[in-house]
Formats: C-alpha cells, structure tokens, sequence
C-alpha cells in the first residue's frame, strides 16, 4: 500500500556537516538515492574560521550555509531532471540535518549578525561551530551552578554540561565580546536556523525550534517546563535571562513540518514553492535514523568525530546513565528516548597524524592515509608496543572534559608512523569500547552496531580493528549518506509519503551484506590491551583516581594559555 | 717546565664511537688539533648490526674496529705528514676510548669468534653494542640475586643491573646462544680489546683489563676482591664462573700502560713501533677528562645519549647514591672516585622523531633536523601544551629500568612537528635535570656543568633548553673531540710528557668563551612543567607510586615482544 503510494515520489535530505553541505534525492519508496551533490564551505580552513592564538576556537560563516543549500539542492536537482520521468513536483518534503550545538547569533529580524557590516570580520559574530571549546570555563560553572541548585537540568546530559553546548558559548559570548552579545536578539540553532530561512519565518520568537538541539545541548526538558528558569539563566549571567522569551516552546521533533519552501527560495533551487519543510535535527541523529536505529540498536556516524545514538522506547526504566551526552524524548525517533553518546575526535586525529606528522614517504592526505594503512593494517595488535588515549579534542563521552589531551605512550627508538598511526586508530576503538560498556553498565543492552559515515563506508582497516577491539560484529548501514538520508525521511513523513519515521525506516534503510567479524586472537590481545588503556584513562581522566594525574592535561593547558596569550 | 718538555710532541686519541671511529692528533703542549679522520663503521645499519624482530638487539662486527684503527689512523698521519716539522716519531703515546659495555666474545688465542668462518653470520658472536638490551631478563635476575646474598656488588652502582652491562649480556648469550658461549674463551671489552690488538697481547689470561670498564659494567670492587666471587657467578650459571679466571685482575686505570704499538700495526699506520699504549676506557669518562672534569664539574658529553660524570676526591664521604650506574675509584681520573650517570637515549631521540615522523616540508635527515629546529626554537616554552617523557630507549639514571618507554601527552588537533620535536627535547633536558638533582640530593654539589658531544658543539637550541630547564648555565668543552682528547691525554700521560692525567688536563683542556645563561621567564615555566615531569616520572616509573600506573610500559613491552615472537 505505502509502496504504491510512495511509487515515483521523491524526498530531499540536506546534511549540514563540519566542511560542507549535501543535497541527496531519494525515491521515497526504498530509499535508493537519485542524486547527490556536495558544496565545501568557501570560508577559512575547509569551511573553518580559526584563531591561531586560541586553538578552542572553531567559527563559521553563515553566509555558507545559506549559499551551501542554494548550490547543492540546484545542482541536484539538474542532475535529477537529465533521468527520465523525473518531475520536480514529485518532491514530497525536504528534511534538513546540521551539526550541533552550532548556534547563530541574529539580530531581532532573525539576520545573522554576520551579515551586518560592522560585525563581518568579528569572530564572536559568527556561527559558534559544535567544536569550538572556547566556553570551557563557562561549562564549568554551568555544571557546578546546576548541580548546587538541584535543578535536574543536568541529570539528562551525563551530569556535566559540555563546552560544546549552547549556553556555554552564549555565556561566554557574553563576558568576551559583550557588543556582539548585545546586538544579538536571539540565537539560534544551525538546524532551526536552515528550516527557518528556507520556509521564510526567521522571526526568533516564532521560528521552530528542534526538540533535538534544545533537548540535547539546550538543557530544555519537555516534562520540567522546557529549558531552564529565568531565574536560574539570570544567576549565570542577568542578561541570558531574557534570551528564554525568544525561543518558540515547546521544542519540536522532526516529524514536524517547520513551514513549506518560500516562493524565492524555491525558484532559486528549481523546486516547485509549498514542499513541505521538516523541523531541522543533528547529523548523528537524523543520521541513526537513516542507519535504521531502533532499541537494541547502535548506530554509530564515524566521522571526524563520532556520534554513537540509541534509543528506548519510553515507556521503559531508563536511568540516568553518567557521561552520556544527552538523553532526550523524541531527539531521533519520535515517541522514544533518544540517547547520544560520542567521540570528540575519530578520524579528525587520524586527519591530525597525516597532515602532522607523516613523513615524507608516505604522501599526503588521502595517499598518506592509504599508505600508513597499508603499513598499519600488516600489524598485529599489542605488535608495536603502543598504547594512546583518543582525547586530541576533549573527551565527549564518557569524561565530559574538553580540558583533555592525547596522550602515545610505548615509543621506542624504532617506533615508525605506521605504528602510531594504528595506535591513534585503536585508541579510538578503546574510546569507543568505552562507551558501549557504558550504555550496557546502565541497562541499555547493545545488541547491534550499525556504522555510517566516511570511516565505516571506506575504511575497512579501521572498521576491523573496532570488530576485534569491541569484540562485537561491525555492520555499515546500506546508504553511504545516511544523514542525509534521515533527513529525507522526515522530509518523506511530513510529506505524507508515511505515518511514522519507523514506517519510513522499514523501507528506505538497511544494512550491507559486508560485516566486519571480530577476530577472536585479536580480540584477546585488544582484551589486555583495554585494560592498560582503562587504566590511563581512569588516571588521567577521572578525579577520583589515587594516583592523581588528572592534574597534568589540565595544568599543562592551563601553562599553554597563559603562555599564548602572552601572560606569561 | 712541562710546556718546554712538551713543545712540538704529539699525543694521538682514538675514540670508537657507536657509529664511527675518530682519531685525533693533539698538540700535548696545550691539547690543540693537528688533524683528526672518521672512519664510518661499514657494517650493518651505520655500523649496527640489527634484528627486525627484536628491537633489543645491537650488535657490531669486530672487523670494523680493527679497519677502523688502521683506516683512522694512517688518515691522520698522512694529513700531519703535510704539517711542515712534524714527524711521526714526535708521537709520544696512544690513548684509545670506546662505547661499553661492548663485550666481545674470543676464543683461546683472544681472536674474535665473529672472524671464524662458523660464526661470521652468528649475531651471538659479533661485538654487543652497549646498547643491546636483549639481557633485560638476566639484568633483572642479576639484580635479584646480588641484592640477596648481600653481596654489596650493587651498592656502588645504583643498585641495580643493567641489561647494558658485561654479566647480562654473557648470561643471555648463554642462555640463547650457547653454542657461540661455549665457543669463548672470554669475553673483551672493547676498551680492552683495542689497546691490547694494537700492542699485539691478545692473550685474555693476562691482556690488561681497565677499572672503567670492570668497575662500572662487571661489578669489579678493587677493595672487596675484584669481580664477583666464583660462587656468586655460579649462581647465575654455573658456566659464568671459570671466565673469572680469564680476566686478570686488578684491573688498571688509563694512566697505566697497556703496552707498546706492535711493529705490523705501526707499520700499517705509519708510525713508528713501540710507542706506548694507554690502557682504554669509556668515551665518556675520557670525554670527562678531556671536557676538564673536576671535583664540583660535572661533565656531561651530549651525543646519541649523554653520559654524565662527576669526580670526588678519594678522601670524601661519598654515600652510594641510587639509580647513579656507578662510583669507581679511579675510572675517569686516577686516584678519585669516578661517579657516573646518563641517560640511554638523547640525539638518539631526536634522530628517531625526524626519521620516522617528520613531515614531508621538513624533507629529511640534516636538513629535518634544522628545519625543526628553526620553527620549535620560535615557541615559548609551555606554548605547546606537550609533555614527554624522555625513555624511548629505556631509563638509564636514575631508574636504572630498560623496560620503560617513551611518553608524548598533551596533543591537540592543532599540534605540530615542531611541538613534539621541542617537546622531545625538553623531556631530555628534565631528564638531565633529574639526574643533576640526584647528584645534589647526595652531597656531590655540582658547582659548574661542561657539555661536549656533537649536541654541545652544534646545537644552540638544545643548549639553551638545557640552561633554561637546568636553571644553569650550561657551558662547552674547548675541544670538538672532547673524548679523543680525553684519550689523548692518558697518550701523552703514558708517554711520559705528564705526571699526571690532572696535570695534563690542566694544559691541554678548557671551556669556551660561549655559555648558555638560562632565561629567568623561561625557567620559571620550566620549574612548572618540570614538576608535571616528574609526576610522570614517578607515576610510570616507580613501583612505589600510589596510582600504580608502572606496570603500564612493562606490560606493553611483554604483550609486544610476545606478539613478535609469535607467541600470540
């Protein structure tokens, strides 16, 4: 029935990632993908903007993402309309996915600051990209502010609020560019502001804002009366306070439609005006949904960095489980919990050893990759003597710490890069390994792994070494853009071409046949392993350890900062 | 008096390098060069004959020292030869320093194994290289069973047995290659077997055996009967004790001579026969001399790893000083206890970072380290936010623990080359800290610190981290060859133009004009860091440490060297 109805109809996903943004076309009917396109961001270091005195600072031009969705929806639409029997009004809906927590400060029209003038050339007017650290000191009086005050705000995000999140970079905005703070009415989500601009309501008072973002990184709880009191906001800083007023509540999922494609918008892109716009989601999110999440499920986006989702249905005893990122009702599938957990850093590391340390031999960039590859993938585990900790960005989970650093320890005098670029890949898997025992430490069984993204797509070195060290099968979900394909099944739900995101699911995602099965040696030896790197982990990583080393990464940042800002 | 004795005569210094050979021809009026050859080992790796399967393993064909002699030293005389006056017979005496302990395993007649035709390709049967860690096991059984018959062997040199040295180098080699064991008569050092080839008494029964060696690698004690007793080396193997009986004792400082040059070696280097011989010893303790050591001097000759050597008057209370690798009397000067200290790896860790990870744009070799160097020497210190631990060939002082192994922690996704390298060489100098601070801590005061070795000559950048973390100032050895020098010097002792090695050291040594003063801003960072260092230090280096994070480098190494001897 859904199938006959869903016949020659077509969904749009557009996936906001860390460097660009993609326009994939579905058939609504199984997902199959009609076209692609991908626009880089044109600004800064791949779509970066950076501070070379703060390495915490990652900014972004939002003139990109509007130009990113103008480009790569037309491209895909000419594209689209060469094959046979295409028509533009076959478009059910457009889903929009992006990362997260990137919050846009705009003015009272809902214009990004940005594109003012006087704020062009001001970093702190930008979008505040989900890797940028620099309100690590506001997360944590944010932390210790909501736990004195038992207000509960934190008991869903893991217990610590992240430097990541939305209100650490407004407070900081705040108390570092006050001017910039003062002429933003509101600020808004990267995955609010992409609905918003392209249905035509930019007003911040009104504009949808996503369950997903408020829930995840705003501290909004539908059931304790949505994001934080004003009065709690106002003991952080007075002027947040007003900032509540100026966020639509209640938070919306994604099976909601935002609005429909403006008129201009869509003669721009060659879509017919009215298709049907989803409330915006993060990538991981949208992306477990296009990975066919459900209980029991992990699915795992292995990218730069990782996003490793589940969710439960609600009428289960779900604890609070510590260190978990965010469990959130309705934040992936509509109806269940949504629980996000994740990694700061997995192939941005990998990226980091390549452009940093890979010597000459071996290239650069992709044939670097491929060549410490084919030298690491030769390698034994426990062979190089090498153990690493995952933490080159902050660790996201279990830790919740920013103000965490890598670490390679075992080097010899004949320690060779292929040796330490396996290491670095390992500590991922262990990192990773981490948070799977987590979830299932508190109950929440992990039955399944489905992996998406670039890594687990193209990279089947990588993707062994997390069967051996996880001990568990690998599996990749059959669409190799499974963000964007999450999004294209909102855009598919509130087009009507289904009921539900499950109902949608069933059909349009899957699993390859290819499975990546854990070598039962190798998983021995990563046994012993994991109990070196739990080991460092917890001294270097938790407070609570009797060696007290969680001091070094911290003072050593601490000494780095006053030395780079020259107090020193 | 001695000037005028002196005038016009010549003193040669041969000093077996772990890569190369040099020979020096000295001025014994005031130590000034005359000419100076390198002779490049041919064999193995630049001179190192390795095994892929075990990084441990070190080892040099004993040709290579006998055409080292021949090759280095005809290249000087013909060179003098132009110098309008001299004449060969102006040479008064050869003194001769090597790396050890490099223990070589002869036969009856003292002809080396490694030149039969049986054991020409036998590993067992080459040179050990002082840096061959293969008898890590039997240092530790070594250790195990002086400390328990309280047999005080170990007092003087920082309680603990080195797989560096003499007894655990036979004992593996008994242990693994006992058809090479059985095929020795006795094992020579080095610094033995060169003066005794070169004056034609090769008999191990009587051919003369130096303090240095004996003292600081075969547990000899002059005052409690020489090398350890029978039984005790029965203990260890039965097969161990009749090689008591092959090394005659008491062993002989370097002022005493070992004999005169034999006439077919004299005639294949071109100088005349019978020109006394000095009794050998180390490179570092005759760099020592020739950098000036003193009492309160504390010498410190910096190359591929550093040696660190201080004098004491004969008459003081010196305790025994843990983790130091020994305190011999009269092993540098005649008549004054020798203290030695060092750390297993310095330029060695420099040299591994730009050989196995140094990015393309710093191209490689020479040219890498400079590089490097320009960028690391433009950061502050604590800039970097990286911390190392300077044990990528093990800790040598004060440790004294070949199973641990290198650090880097701190790393971002910003962190460069540059920054490790800088780091890297940091962690040397808070591990030259450490030692100097061992040193105080004991009573043995250091008043002035003079540094030789290719790294004092002709790195700035590394001197001046050295002054700024050792919160010293950091001077230089007149004299580029140091330890040549330092051989020359028992040359001209022997050859009568001396009373003394004091009195010798007196002309023919001094420091340059150039000295590092430490920066008090950049020292005061260090003081800080250095305290992290040291929580590394203690934390991965030290049984008694509470977080108990020292099983962690060991069991790596014992998974790693499992796996590679496909046990796994």
């Amino acid at each position: 029935m859904k199938k006959a109805a869903a016949r020659n109809r077509f969904a749009l996903g557009v996936d906001y990632g860390t460097n660009s943004v993609r326009t994939l076309l579905v058939d609504v009917a199984d997902g199959s993908e009609i076209a692609t396109d991908v626009y880089h961001y044109p600004s800064g270091e791949q779509g970066i903007l950076l501070d070379p005195k703060d390495p915490n600072l990652a900014r972004q031009n939002p003139a990109d993402y509007v130009e990113g969705f103008y480009e790569s929806v037309s491209a895909v639409l000419r594209a689209a309309k060469k094959q046979p029997g295409f028509r533009p009004e076959a478009a059910v809906g457009i889903g929009i996915d992006t990362t997260g927590s990137t919050p846009i400060p705009v003015d009272r029209q809902g214009t990004p600051l940005a594109f003012r003038r006087e704020f062009r050339d001001d970093l702190a007017a930008q979008a505040w990209l989900w890797k940028d650290h620099t309100g690590h000191a506001e997360a944590a009086e944010i932390t210790q502010r909501a736990a004195r005050v038992k207000d509960r705000y934190l008991t869903k995000c893991g217990g610590t609020y992240s430097s990541e999140w939305y209100w650490s970079k407004l407070l900081h905005c705040r108390r570092t560019a006050p001017k910039v703070f003062a002429a933003a009415y509101s600020w808004v989500e990267l995955a609010d502001f992409v609905p918003a601009f392209i249905t035509g309501n930019l007003d911040p008072d009104t504009l949808p804002r996503c369950i997903c973002a408020a829930g995840h990184k705003a501290m909004y709880h539908d059931q304790w009366g949505g994001l934080p009191s004003k009065r709690f906001l106002a003991g952080l800083d007075p002027e947040l306070a007003p900032l509540r007023d100026r966020y639509a509540q209640p938070a919306v999922p994604a099976d909601r439609k935002a609005g429909e494609l403006s008129p201009d918008v869509a003669a721009k892109v060659g879509l017919p005006p009215g298709v049907p716009v989803a409330a915006g989601a993060f990538d991981a999110h949208m992306g477990a949904v296009g990975a066919g999440v459900k209980p029991g499920t992990l699915s795992k986006v292995l990218g730069t960095s990782s996003c490793d989702m589940m969710v439960a249905p609600m009428d289960s005893d779900l604890p609070d489980v510590p260190g978990l990122c965010g469990i959130v009702p309705g934040s992936i599938i509509p109806g269940m919990y949504g629980l996000e957990a994740g990694q700061s850093a997995v192939g941005d590391i990998f990226n980091w050893f390549v452009s940093h340390l890979a010597p000459a031999a071996y290239g650069t960039g992709a044939e670097a990759h491929a060549g410490l590859t084919r030298a690491a993938e030769k390698l034994r585990p426990g062979e190089s003597g090498l153990l690493a900790l995952d933490w080159n960005n902050g660790n996201r989970t279990i830790l919740i710490d920013p103000l965490l650093s890598g670490l390679v320890l075992g080097q010899t005098l004949h320690t060779t890069a292929p040796e330490v670029y396996r290491a670095l890949v390992e500590a991922t898997a262990f990192g990773a390994l981490t948070i799977i025992n987590r979830f299932e430490e508190y109950g929440v069984a992990v039955r399944e792994v489905v992996n998406c993204g670039g890594i687990a797509e193209k990279n089947p070195f990588v993707m062994q070494i997390y069967a051996d060290v996880c001990n568990r099968p690998m599996k990749i979900s059959r669409s190799a853009q499974t963000c964007a394909l999450g999004a294209a099944i909102f855009g598919a739900v509130v087009g009507g071409a289904y009921r539900s995101a499950q109902a949608a699911q069933r059909k349009m995602t899957g699993v390859k046949p290819l499975v990546y099965r854990p070598d039962k040696k190798a998983a021995k030896t990563y046994a012993e392993l994991y109990r070196l790197y739990r080991q460092l982990h917890d001294a270097f990583g938790t407070a609570g350890y009797r060696g007290k080393l969680d001091n070094v990464m911290k003072d050593l940042i601490a000494i780095r900062n006053r030395v780079r800002k020259g107090r020193d």
